[in-house]
């Protein structure tokens, strides 16, 4: 499970480095398919891992800006590093004895849904793999080279 | 390491059906991003997988026919479900002493490269994920809705 999530974190910062070498105004362009903007996509798989992670089943009370508080592709990094440094330690920590405890989530209805903490982190990684798959053919369109999604070859598996 | 893959064998099945709902026209136009067009997309997804764990890992003397061989839908469902036949074994009987265990690729360039069988599986689960992205962003530009590509809530983790 780790090491999907080091996957993508490590996918996701090749893809803030690539935004470094767009104009903005690209990076807020009304697109097709999934959140339909680069930035805001980056910025929602941002929010999803956290709040999962950090709200849903850690319980703790998150603060999750709204994006139009975050004016740059700087400030979104640092909501992503933030972030991060909440959500590491307990991907770190992960046992099996974990997979089977439940978190009760809320819907966006007001109904109460149960679900195992392996559901969700499965749910998390997923997730993510999804929405940069559309930002890799959003870059496409632009022209650009997209930031490969070899998992194979990042060095996550040292022999 | 299984839910991730069930997951993904649950979401092929519902783009396979989602591919009955549009003319075989609109499954081989051109697209930006990717593999170009949404059969070859489903048919490289299922070669990899095969290749990479019943060709790889198992070091079956496999054949992969070429996606020409493979002249409609209906094709592309019955590859997928015999490679399918043969995967899903090797994965139902997965468990962590295989983790670090060792096998030899030749790349496109003739050269070997080692990696272990617990890499291999998470490349071959994220790169489904990463194309099936694709998928939702092309679903879109047909004016279609995706399938959708939440984990949650597919009833893989009954409590």
């Amino acid at each position: 499970m780790l090491k999907l999530f080091e996957y993508n974190w490590q996918v996701r910062k090749d893809w803030f480095a690539w935004c470094d070498t767009v104009n903005e105004e690209e990076l807020m362009k009304r697109r097709t398919g999934g959140i339909g903007y680069i930035l805001p996509t980056l910025y929602h798989i941002v929010a999803v891992e956290y709040g999962w992670i950090c709200g849903g089943i850690q319980g703790k009370d998150i603060k999750i800006p709204p994006f139009e508080e975050l004016t740059s592709l700087q400030q979104i990094k640092d909501f992503s590093d933030r972030c991060h440094t909440e959500v590491a330690p307990f991907i770190y920590d992960w046992n099996d004895s974990l997979e089977d405890l439940i978190m009760i989530d809320i819907t966006d209805e007001g109904e109460q849904e149960a679900h195992k903490y392996g559901e969700v982190l499965r749910h998390v990684i997923a997730h993510e793999i999804h929405h940069i798959g559309q930002l890799s053919v959003w870059s496409r369109e632009m022209g650009k080279k997209p930031v490969t999604a070899n998992l194979i070859g990042r060095g996550l598996f040292p022999i």
